[in-house]
């Protein structure tokens, strides 16, 4: 196909023909090789950029600064790569120099190329549309970059919302379904008072509720746009009504209420909104290891361990071991939040960092913050499908063990005191008696009265015994 | 005074009568010897104790489990530590095992001496009044412990809050009194756009107040409680109706709502909260660091630096250089934010690390969480006090670098198209010629139009140029 | 005892003649309040401040530029700060601005006014003896303030590495006495191969000794130090030869071999030695942590758990579960990794944030890496005397569990291969058969080799089988 | 090509013919969906694991336990993996539940493919050879797998040495070339004595010269393997001699000399060797953001920040703002090191939660680490390359600097002492006036004295004036 020229203030380049980005994009692929990880390889970053493009391109139209042949031509690219057209074309690397200047470009000469051709043009002849002048018009890299990072975050905590729901009820009917089942509860790992599986798997399904809230009140941070604030928030080279229009204009895209910032120099310097979302992320994150943690020594065993549950049997366990089968959902679940807390050393890090007018540093914020957010969606869908729809219950082993423990003396307190319950406690460990048969030796309680405190079901709701 | 003879389950010690706490307390003393900080350098936390203790036992008395004289003695008690009085008696250190337990052993000991003294008794007449079977009667550590935590976190958000107001109103009266003076904006460190100091502080203030929204949402978690849970949430030897009065005894006795959790085996175990209130301020550290930065830049030179405002002069900069004088507080600050972050961490080690039915290392939660909101008050109120307060602007210098800046050719674009207004900065920034002189002689604008589009004051707010 | 006035090119203040500081100090514990923790508190800090001043005085005598009645009478104050005295005295807070400048002054000021007593003056006759002229001659803050910190880590890092030789030794001997108990082995907690107790704690031990070596490398890089280095490393105001006479001085106080920096411009602002330090300590804290929830998970019980050991019953576990004994040392332990891994984000940005010849935020380092070496050397000490000293294995439970489990199959792999192997493991956990039993039963082996092989103590060394 | 039937002890599954992958590995593909990067995205690792399957085929046969021709072909396969063949076989995502099992696996199954081939079979045919009992002879995950990781992670800290050190003789260069350049010295930020820009790119050099040292001795950890350990270091099914023969094969095949570890069960569940390595990383990390950060300052301008240098200028830096270029190296660099500081915490996460006798969250480790090491070099390399090599000083700017600085009293201290230069800086700084000016005019000073004093390049090495 040929090549074509094309410059910039830096000098000149020969750029294939077969490509629809430009200059600016090719310096960038030759300055920034650091995770091999492009743009591409995130397809709802692009989607959300074709979408603040396209916003932008329509109130330009709107506000009577920019042509409606250009604007529609504009408009259609971005519908190109909203329908997922054209990604291989976006080819930074997502950790990059400028404050994320080359993505922002290579989205411009993207959508410029493709409209020009849309408009009957060649790739590359920029008299026709600009990059800068058109595409970009009342825009920079500082308002389009972090807004297109809100509208992606946005759209992707949507999806792992999905996710944690799921999660959720499939929690929750194991709730149900184990609601019966006794079960020791444990503090500090030592022998307490009986619970059920049910209010394991229940409490479980509240974590995640939990985090459903948090992750949705956070969520909320990332509808708050700069759009409109250009270079540094004071809206330089931007018309004055643009940035009303905008926002509306992305509302009817995405389908999603964005809202200008009430303060677009704060909003243009400022990165500590996705410090707060990644803080609700690592929240989820310690949550989610806390379950997948108890998973794991719930289901330890099979002969020596606590074996009150038996999680699905995905693949063989070991390459010696024949026929040792080993948690890995709940495992790789577990290293999915250390991800996350990783990440979030790094967002607080790139937005601490920033100084300012701009914060130099959002492209690591917005690898970071989507990494998160999909192996975080990754690994709460693989636990709800392949460890806890499947997962079978013991409740033979963990009845025995509740029969068998002395932390049932609990339940004596109201009617004997701490001090005898726990001189019964210390009998019973040291000889190995029943903590009933000792309260009835020692003549401080009927063999009825045992049977009734004793009865694990009456443990396990509030009760004064009297 | 002479001493008593206490025992528990491991077995008797001698305690001097000069104590109010007993035997488990005493253990715990020689047990934990980690940070020398001790539960009474933490005087909130040892009234919010009080104040749990004191509701329980007025709601165990109106549930009918325990006598009037007893809870009485016990509620008269802790207004003594509500009060303040008997403050060195919390001598356990804040990070210790047992998940709190020796917390609120050392306070159920403390509060029944007292209690017996106040009725007619002596210390260690464990017949009258028993801290485990009266004074700690239908509780836990597992329930009064985190919620004494919560409530206490509450109460110093609520004092962090005051401080952040503070800061914020004098950020605002900044942003107000400056809104004239003109003043370089910088991406990236780099000369942009103009912008004003008015802008600068006002963008602070604006920061302040999304913390303070976030803080305020963060608090709302600290007022779910799970008081009536007991050792493991199923309220074993705890009255029915507890849980709803103890809530509303102690809204009573602190002012602030407080709830019982919807799910009491969850809220048990569960310490995720903490961590979300911790993302939060560590989101507050990130912004104030961030202030504090631009503030230390800002203020570099007297001669050599940037030089756009003056720090008040707190103290002798160096015991080397005369007369330097540094921006200590800005700094110190700095390193108030860096502690935050490090705590963030602690907290999240421990909340991911409980297992099952409680959460052996709250002690370090409580001991990272009070840490960083007392550093952080401190730090805010420091800041609004110390350096924004008195803090003078430098005009005539931020003036003058505006004039002098090649950033200002942005506002050509719209009349000369990005090409040839970069041309022109490159040519500028090449001879040292000024950007305007340069578009002259090119031609490309008038004079008029140059220094109609150049007045500083027509780039600080949006406007298309034409 | 009346008051002195002391001027500052602030301003002038009236100082008690009761205090040895003077009014830099005085202002410093004005702006400061942040922790709450002074320098006093750190009586190790205090007393490396003390050698190097000693060292600096006797080196600047040496070097002919302190007259001998100045120096010697420094050198005595500095004697008896070295001995614990006048300790009251560092009332700055340790979280401070400046980069140390206030707890130079402070150390300064205080070895002034004591030098002034001992030559027979008043406190405050600076004409006499002046704390920044001949205290501090040759010095400064960004000198003497990371030295004294590296000399007080070094003699702290000593400590620390005493406590681990003794967990050690404990460890070492535990998996001496526990040689034979033979126990299940497990990987990713599910039952694997057998291993014996022995070899549980000697891992433990070597776990140990790995940190060790790591710390004893990290401790090497507190012995460069700058001193000489003045302000920013060009010795400015600091004569030629002093650096080579400080650091032989030093050396001979402490007994420490200390040594200048090669490049004294990069020594004066770079701390990432102290990341270096805090890293080895992290990587201590993770090992140790490791241990400490190996441990509880093996005391699990005393009915419902593991129950392969028992750790020594320190205090009453629960308020409400009567005879609960929890794992309270380990537990603590684990709080004082987590405090350490906090520690460390501290540290490094504090360390990152620093700007060209100093850094500002090494008060922060100072605190955090402080805090860090006491913890872990509180941590270590309380493990090896309250924990593994005297805790219990419970041999007859460990080999019962090994017995009864499955994954001794794997020791049929050399003779049958892995996939018959895997298929009798299969058939053993669905019938709960021995898998001895299911391998003679399928003529697979005779029963002299089933015995032969599964003789649990073959399987604990490397083998072939045949 | 048609498909084979594979079954394991969960069941049977067809394989198309296409893949030399088998079972298992298809089944962890299906498991784990997590980052989207798989194994062969780290050739490095492929390479590695070839290299330790090939060491202990030789092993085996050495100690005479495989036969030749079945150690020959896994040899032989295995040398096609080194010379980066088949490398797209390596499919299952890195981050993995089951310890690494899949990855061992993934391996295990396409070396014995290839090497059925290479015998004259066909893929599948596995009676000819197996997976598990012929190419993962006397060899589990849990030796094979962390051993990989510390053959890469040597192998690839080696290539970023070779970064460092070009970088540091970049470094080094600029500090000879710039020498004698007069520069402000900076210390808070604020003006403090001169020195020069040779010293800054000196002690930079200096920075990485210490890291190198770090780095250096972190990789020697990295050389002590647990080969021969199996399942968890008891050594069960494997040849006595076999670790002495392994790690001698293994040094061969690598050229680095690797040595098994002193205590077999303690190297097999303890991976804080890499929580050392990556603390290594860190610190590194936090140097060089230093330096780019000092870069970034250096470098602000053109016109209204300190324009002590010019970086090259490697692409246009707005697209908005017209001629404007950013340090966008200095800043990726930056970034780059903040996702190092991201990752050394999952690491911490990952080899923290480990329990018993092996950590089953490695494959968390291995892919934070290699990113940390990836990242870091293309870091350094590109710093080096892209900012450093072609950066030009403004010499000019920098000396008019210190010509108009206040700092220079400091030079005074040693004629006229502390408080006298503090009262003329001071004046100096109310005024405008020369601090050299007021100390002839307050007669302290000769206008020799003053210009001996005050030449810049007196200030530049220790001397005392006299």
């Amino acid at each position: 196909m040929g090549t074509r020229k094309e410059h910039d203030f830096i000098g000149e380049l020969e750029i294939s023909n077969d490509v629809y980005y430009g200059i600016q994009t090719f310096r960038a692929v030759d300055n920034f090789h650091m995770t091999g990880r492009k743009i591409k390889d995130y397809p709802f970053f692009v989607k959300a950029f074709a979408q603040i493009k396209k916003a932008a391109a329509l109130a330009n139209k709107e506000v009577g600064v920019l042509d409606a042949q250009k604007a529609d031509a504009i408009a259609k690219a971005c519908d190109k790569l909203i329908a997922g057209e054209y990604l291989d074309q976006f080819v930074v690397d997502m950790v990059q120099g400028g404050a994320g200047t080359s993505t922002n470009m290579n989205a411009n000469e993207v959508i410029t190329n493709i409209a020009l051709e849309i408009m009957g043009h060649k790739k590359g002849e920029y008299k026709y549309l600009h990059a800068n002048d058109h595409t970009n018009l009342g825009q920079s890299t500082n308002d389009t970059y972090p807004s297109s990072i809100k509208v992606a975050t946005y759209a992707k905590l949507t999806d792992l919302l999905k996710a944690m729901e799921l999660l959720r009820d499939e929690l929750r009917k194991k709730g149900s379904d184990f609601k019966d089942m006794i079960k020791m509860g444990r503090t500090e790992l030592e022998d307490a008072v009986p619970t059920t599986l049910g209010n394991t798997f229940n409490a479980f399904a509240s974590y995640i509720e939990a985090d459903i809230e948090n992750i949705k009140q956070a969520r909320e941070l990332m509808t708050s746009l700069n759009m409109g604030a250009t270079a540094i928030g004071t809206g330089i080279n931007c018309h004055p009504d643009y940035k009303f229009v905008v926002e509306k204009k992305l509302t009817e895209i995405t389908g999603v209420e964005f809202k200008p910032a009430k303060d677009f120099i704060a909003a243009t310097q400022d990165t500590a909104d996705f410090v707060a979302v990644s803080g609700a992320l690592k929240t989820a994150a310690v949550r989610l290891s806390k379950i997948a943690n108890d998973l794991r020594l719930m289901n330890s065993g099979p002969r020596c361990g606590l074996g009150e549950i038996e999680l699905p049997k995905m693949q063989p366990g070991s390459s010696i071991m024949p026929g040792k089968v080993n948690p890995v959902i709940a495992e790789v679940v577990g290293i999915a939040c250390y991800e996350v807390m990783g990440n979030d050393i790094t967002i607080m890090l790139c937005s601490e960092n920033g100084e300012f007018e701009l914060n130099a540093f959002e492209p690591g914020i917005a690898y970071a913050i989507f990494n998160s957010i999909i192996i975080l969606e990754n690994a709460t869908k693989t636990l709800a499908e392949k460890a806890i729809r499947d997962l079978k219950p013991l409740p033979e082993n963990t009845l025995k063990a509740v029969l068998n423990s002395v932390g049932i003396v609990t339940a004596f307190n109201p009617y004997i005191g701490y001090e005898n319950s726990a001189s019964i406690a210390k009998e019973a460990l040291d000889t190995g008696k029943a903590v009933g048969d000792i309260a009835i030796e020692r003549g401080l309680l009927t063999k009825d009265e045992v049977d009734k405190i004793l009865d694990p079901k009456s443990m396990l709701n509030p009760h004064m015994g009297k």
